[in-house]
């Protein structure tokens, strides 16, 4: 992280900007041009204006203030970072914390601008901003003041090799996924979309490469029409052979930088090509735009493609949830094959990791957490068919764990003392599977409130697991199944149970999540995480994850039934559980999952490794 | 119910005057110009077309055809009573039934219309069916043709004695509601609102009366301005001391049959009165409307008075919920302390009744359903503050309990054999409160079946009563909480988990709802009923029902939590209770009801019945 100094000066530097641009504020939001999650170094101006890196937040810089929202995984790692940056930190979602908007439409007068860059602000956001300035007499201005003020140092855009995974990794080729997509704007009463979101390109294509640290995407779009299809992607990133793969499958390829160009110049200009609408018979290659009935999905698009989109004459735009991703979110059965296996692999690397942490607990020489890091990675960075680490693992020891996404760098990490817990929470992306898993290790005595805590714990995970729901159950009310334990002690997480994962692809997937007031309906192929925990600041973090997949329970006369079933197998530690605690439903399902993973591991071990794992799959309480 | 031959007739005679009347098919609803649930039978003319008695149902006539929607709790019985009059039953919400306005539309050819009655067909019916019908270039016609063809032995519109429930029953003065209900509005961004439904009327004038079975409310409409409050009624009905009081409360009175007239010829003609708008200085007296902003909820209007709201010159309609329904919900300390009362009165005839029960059982006499119901009565009836029965009990012995909402008949009930269970659903409406409560009772041997079945329905019970959660869950989000010891062995209950119950008043009221995909968020202060059960056709019916009030649980660094309380305190029979199959949660729960069950009946209760209730109330499994 950059000093405190050195952030006062990138800030000063974009507040002088400020006047000559016609803006008194400038907001600069955490995403880029696919309204990614996680972004490419090249987008991060939010990181390298704060200096404090995160996910999830926003920067405001004001004539006389700068203020940085962060969600509550980082409270308090921000406000130590922040200290001397002349940045408040703001407590997103917080009572008391005035809301990004808010605080724009306070510190503006009437008829001053509030700047930010159209191409990465997702529309979303430009709409609740416009209102709320409108309400008091301010603007929004499309600026780009973080291009212009940022170019020294900045990081290149990646062009990472790209591949496209096969069939047999995926169960459909490029082209049918194109057939199911055409098929969905139809029934949506459409005929064409724009596809800016890395997930739902590579989903399309097959496509991945390593643009972005542990999400395995491409910079992309896509363009899709009922005849045409084309990716936008730097094409010698890709082997010929994958090339001519994909126009096999009809899809013409541009570069990536001429999105711009092909529905601007090329296309809403249209002089050179005089075919009729609503498609010029050149099939697309004159890149002529016909008539055309657009999906935008608001919450995907930046607020600058939805205004190429709208301004395109032939175009007329129907707001609607991009049908990629219920398709994606989806999993088919070659999908879940390929994820079982790829998790059996995983459970194995973290069987040996347990054993290697043991190993070490029991020497007395000192032991850190980026050293689990790294014993990980050892681990499952050897796989031939690895990818890339599924996101930066987090290993914390005590109090650290309490900050729930905390991450320890090397050289910056806490030693792990043998007593309380550490909690390891890390994952992997094979070519056959993403995995996200988390176990909370007693690495000492515990304390019986420890125990307490760690066997309510266990009982959410356990009951969001064990679930059976009647069809059409939404991930809202399902998540309420999961926090009974808590919150009869008035105790809770500030997340989410669980999220989606996708397929050889980010760790973080919509729209189906386990979380309060989430509307999305559970569907066989769902894959989700279940990662119930208790974090109390400065005294400690537990959290038990395993990801889940979405299964068909059986009919009767009152429906149709479904439930989930674990992806993940490993020993989840139960030197920590109260067995009394424990409901009998509770306590069968955590013996019946241990035998489940010792049945399931065995055949994979050697003998010591098995011997040490029937230890521990022993069944608790009979 | 009718012959045959005398519903052929009724249904001939309404299909003769079709040609004449320029329809080509008639509905008629189950609704009045209150939209009621339950109508005074001045108003069910669906009822006398069809000769079949039942609620929430819809008839149709044709050219050739007539056909009656039924809900799954009269498959049965409108199937065998429909036999030989020439309606169809058509099944509600079951897959293959034609939906109402399916079948209007494909009934009618081009150019054809389809008769209603506007003052009693809720506006949102007129909806979907113009929809429908547009689409196939048919229309709605609004007719009176169940006005014109039933006059003979047509029931009068009832005019029972109305009196006022004073604010040591109902916390509130009309006054004081009426000032919750005009800042409500003007939250609501409205001025004006007119109220057509009983309950909602009853609630803001403190108003009760007899004039529908067991739902002891007034026929009335109220007019509510920021200046005006008007209550239509027939005043000759009311003591002059409560007219006088609810003159003292701000609201004038007039006849029940003047609000067309107050509207019409008093109101949009106007010409009497030549002030200026927005609101004429006469304050009302004078009826002539001023300039309103009218909050019309969709969901409570019929059509009529849509239209006459919409055809006043000086007012617009705007589309809101009725802020009276969640006003009325949220009970407030007066109500919530009366209604505790009141239940603990009921609690002592329920223990009284299951005594009486117990006696019948032990002798050797036949012991029939209708008894049951005669018991109940008689115990209830004798209070002094009682006011009428909630519904009409159900006592069910066996198959007949698996009908869901069957009601035994005086000479058409069932026996009760010594064997299997006996269901008694039944309540009552005191000056103090509203009860619905549901036991069923071993009334000989079990089967290991029954019993398991009834463990599972008493899980289900329990684990909706023993729920805490986060202040913001919806009732589709709890409900989901009580269906898990069900749906893991894929049975369910089809209809919801529990509704809400007015303040002496109706036994069915909203918005409140446990019941999947609800999505009004619970209140401290609301009450709502909690039966969830198991029926087999043909077999048996388990239904275990308390009334619960929604309560605060505590703050904690989490936020705030809140939980039921149950209101009942009956005991659960635990004859049936298999130990072994409640979790610990749960058997702690069920000891500690049965505990609170003792300590607040033993001082109502003399020493007979006390020795009785402490070995009713005997802790299970410890």
């Amino acid at each position: 992280m950059p000093e405190p100094m050195e952030v006062r000066r990138r800030i000063a530097l974009l507040r002088s900007a400020m006047p000559a641009a016609g803006c008194a504020a400038y907001l600069i939001p955490a995403s880029d041009p696919h309204t990614s999650e996680y972004m490419p170094a090249h987008y991060n101006a939010r990181e390298y204006f704060s200096g404090f890196p995160c996910e999830n937040s926003t920067l405001v810089v004001t004539k006389d203030k700068a203020a940085l929202w962060v969600d509550g995984r980082y409270f308090v790692a921000a406000e130590a970072a922040l200290r001397g940056t002349g940045i408040d930190m703001q407590r997103l979602n917080t009572a008391g914390t005035p809301t990004v908007e808010a605080y724009c439409a306070a510190a503006l007068l009437p008829g001053e601008a509030l700047g930010y860059c159209p191409d990465t602000l997702p529309l979303t956001i430009q709409r609740t901003l416009r209102a709320a300035l409108a309400k008091k007499g301010t603007t929004l201005k499309a600026l780009h003041l973080e291009n212009a003020l940022w170019q020294e140092n900045r990081p290149a855009l990646p062009a990472t090799p790209a591949f496209l995974l096969s069939p047999q990794q995926t169960g459909k080729a490029p082209g049918e996924k194109l057939a199911l997509l055409r098929a969905a704007l139809v029934e949506a009463g459409c005929t064409a979309m724009l596809e800016n979101r890395l997930d739902c390109v590579a989903w399309l294509c097959n496509l991945r490469a390593a643009d972005i640290p542990d999400t395995p995407y491409a910079l992309a779009f896509c363009w899709v029409t009922q005849q045409n299809a084309v990716l936008f992607l730097d094409t010698s990133r890709l082997p010929a052979a994958d090339q001519a793969m994909l126009a096999a499958e009809g899809f013409s390829l541009r570069g990536y930088g001429a999105l711009n160009r092909y529905f601007g110049a090329e296309g809403a200009a249209a002089s050179g090509c005089e075919k009729a609408v609503p498609v010029c018979p050149c099939e697309g290659s004159c890149a002529v735009l016909g008539r055309e009935t657009v999906l935008a999905d608001p919450s995907s698009l930046t607020a600058a493609q939805y205004d190429l989109l709208a301004a395109q004459p032939g175009f007329t735009v129907v707001e609607k949830p991009d049908p990629i991703l219920l398709l994606k979110a989806v999993k088919n059965e070659t999908e879940l094959a390929c994820t079982r296996e790829a998790h059996l692999r995983d459970a194995v690397c973290m069987v040996r990791f347990q054993r290697w942490l043991e190993g070490r607990l029991a020497s007395a020489a000192p032991l850190r957490e980026y050293d689990c890091c790294e014993a990980l990675y050892a681990l499952r960075s050897v796989d031939p068919a690895f990818v890339c680490l599924s996101f930066a693992p987090i290993a914390a020891w005590g109090p650290n764990a309490a900050m729930m996404h905390y991450m320890p760098q090397k050289g910056q990490d806490g030693p792990i003392e043998r007593r309380g817990f550490l909690l390891v929470d890390s994952g992997t992306t094979c070519r056959d599977g993403t995995t996200d898993i988390t176990r909370t290790y007693a690495v000492g005595p515990l304390t019986d409130e420890e125990k307490e805590n760690y066997t309510r714990v266990l009982k959410c995970h356990i009951d969001m697991a064990a679930a059976v729901w009647k069809a059409g159950a939404t991930g809202g009310e399902l998540d309420m199944l999961a926090r009974q334990p808590l919150w009869r002690h008035l105790l809770d997480y500030r997340c989410g149970t669980g999220h989606g994962v996708a397929h050889v692809g980010s760790v973080h997937e919509g729209p189906q999540s386990l979380r309060p007031h989430n509307g999305t309906v559970f569907c066989p192929g769902m894959v989700i995480t279940d990662e119930p925990g208790l974090y109390e600041g400065g005294a400690f973090g537990i959290r038990i994850e395993n990801e889940l997949e979405c299964r068909d329970a059986g009919d009767s006369e009152y429906g149709h039934f479904l439930c989930f079933a674990p992806l993940m197998w490993v020993p989840i530690d139960t030197a920590p559980v109260l067995p009394a605690l424990l409901d009998t439903t509770e306590l069968a399902w955590l013996n019946a999952y241990h035998q489940q993973v010792y049945e399931k591991l065995a055949p994979r071990l050697n003998d010591e490794e098995r011997t040490w794992l029937r230890a521990k799959c022993a069944p608790l309480g009979v």
